[in-house]
């Protein structure tokens, strides 16, 4: 039946499923490990100038280039070592928002915009968005990304390490990529990499003219809730996604965003200890699931991802015990995992229990 | 020359212009009268919420829906007076961020998109980037807009008041351009409808299937910084603005912008204590100016639209006086005009010395 919506949608719109992201309960009382939140609140020093800002600065514009922030991004040390500076970064409202206009500015229009079959779920509703021909390459029957096979390409999207499947990509797959495909745009993805053990693609952007590298704040400096994200690129990349930006929205990221994702960024220790915390949460989590007999791939993510031969059923479970997961039933593969993202020992140890407890076989209650 | 970054770029971002946005110095002393701010700050309550706000709650995603803030604009007082609620309203990242969503869900592969050859620069770009087909319909010689020649179009966008001419319709047009147009949306910009004389099409929203207004914190409330907008119209049209965003960025607004601006909406007082001293410092302004023997445009925006027969010059001289205006050479009939922005009744006092020096033929200091 053709809604009243229907009649006013452009054909596009209506056309394509829209992206579905994790539930966001308003109660209390949820241990939450559905969207990849980091457990830890951000660095103190986000508090801090918060606490101080002079209000009336917003009346008026803030910085469309987020100067003060690509600054300190720069400067926080990694970027530094690879010889990269303020001009190949850019920063918007969520490493969502760079991914959609990097696709406005590199794939709009192009076919063989290359992409694993399973990945992001945001990838493919970008390309219809954008008229992306998005060709998606299969994934291994363990999870894993053939290299070899993202060649000739007008474009290439992968998240490194990748979701929901936790694996990550070594920096010499990542360069083959970029060599097999020199006339496409690369768009590294590297939401989890502050959690992986492979390095960072930062290494090649100093060589490589076609790799694209997006970051987000909300997982690594917990801060899911500001809305920050950036790309790493070679200069003329970045003036593509600012042409982007100024067909779309030329003040992408508010005085109070940039402030804070700043202040996030220029505190490397607070950074380091909260994610090793995570990473080593993540090992005992792992360790203790294969204890019970469970498969769990090898997670070089925030979030494991384990096999379980009635997933939806424990996801079910768990939910029951007010702690809620991600389950998906396609595409083909994803029916038999959940993924999980790392929460504080605390939660975790409340999810192992209820794990536990399901696998001893105790009964779903009917909801 | 074909540059490295073309080499990369889609076509269509290879060959649209983008927007150009005003000016924004960074050092101290200018008067900024260019880009329509407040000149007074926000409402105190915006740094008392964000003074105390609890910051660990940034870990966490924003309410994708915005209901918090949503329910605070429903309650302001207009919409309930027009038996308006939170379903009626949309929230994202300025009004920008709303208008180019709008047109992705309305517009989109669409023609005869009606709007004034004179208007926001931002339309035809959106126009441009979302493959729809822009008619830009003839302004009158004395920047009037003919509410009769906005027949069967397959949308309509419509700034009310208009920029940078100042001028508003009376509801009784907006009502007709709504009813000539029943198969498009009509999309009523109301970025300076708190300065207008004219009343806001809130009022048709409950007749009109195809309404839908566009609003911003940016210029009303003192929030250019803060990057919040919103939409108001019918749920089904809501909807579909509720779909393109999630073909974009799911989660557009964050958690502090959401805060802030639901703390500025709720001090009615304080808005109207505040645009009602625009409103007279304006009414001031334009008095003055005619005195001089200037031609003014009766303005019902937060900036005034000023003929001088050496506009240029005029721009350039109070450049060099450090007060920033807003001059452009197209469309032509603009030439001669300047847009300035309604500021402190201080800064329109050394405006107004400024302009009186330049008539009494003060030269203009080489650059």
């Amino acid at each position: 039946m053709k809604t009243l919506c229907d009649k006013f949608l452009s054909a596009k719109v209506r056309r394509l499923s829209p992206y579905v992201a994790g539930l966001q309960p308003r109660e209390d009382g949820w241990i939450k490990l559905n969207t990849n939140e980091n457990p830890y609140p951000p660095s103190p020093r986000v508090g801090e100038v918060l606490h101080k800002i002079d209000t009336s600065r917003l009346r008026l514009y803030p910085d469309a280039e987020s100067g003060d922030l690509k600054r300190a991004i720069a400067a926080a040390g990694e970027l530094f070592e690879a010889g990269l500076c303020e001009e190949n970064l850019f920063c918007a409202n969520s490493a969502d928002d760079v991914l959609a206009l990097a696709y406005m500015a590199f794939f709009s229009g192009k076919d063989k915009i290359l992409t694993p079959d399973i990945s992001y779920g945001f990838y493919p509703v970008w390309g219809e968005m954008h008229d992306a021909g998005m060709e998606f390459v299969p994934i291994g029957a363990d999870f894993s990304i053939d290299a070899g096979a993202y060649k000739n390409g007008n474009g290439v999207v992968i998240a490194n390490p990748n979701a929901p499947t936790s694996l990550a990509l070594p920096l010499a797959d990542i360069e083959r990529i970029l060599q097999q495909n020199p006339d496409g745009v690369v768009i590294i993805d590297e939401t989890y990499i502050a959690f992986a053990r492979e390095g960072s693609a930062v290494a090649l952007v100093g060589r490589y003219k076609n790799l694209l590298i997006t970051r987000t704040f909300s997982k690594s400096h917990g801060l899911a809730g500001l809305r920050v994200g950036y790309a790493i690129g070679q200069p003329h990349l970045i003036d593509g996604l600012r042409r982007a930006r100024d067909a779309f929205n030329s003040y992408p990221l508010d005085l109070l965003a940039q402030t804070c994702a700043a202040a996030a960024v220029s505190d490397r220790d607070y950074f380091i200890e909260t994610t090793g915390k995570i990473i080593a949460t993540r090992e005992r989590v792992i360790a203790e699931l294969r204890k019970m007999g469970c498969r769990v791939i090898s997670s070089q993510a925030n979030f494991i991802f384990m096999e379980s031969s009635d997933a939806s059923a424990l996801y079910d479970f768990l939910c029951e015990n007010k702690i809620l997961t991600r389950h998906w039933n396609k595409p083909p593969g994803l029916e038999n995992f959940l993924r999980v993202s790392i929460g504080t020992d605390d939660e975790m140890e409340g999810f192992l229990q209820c794990v536990n407890r399901f696998l001893n076989g105790e009964p779903t209650k009917p909801l």
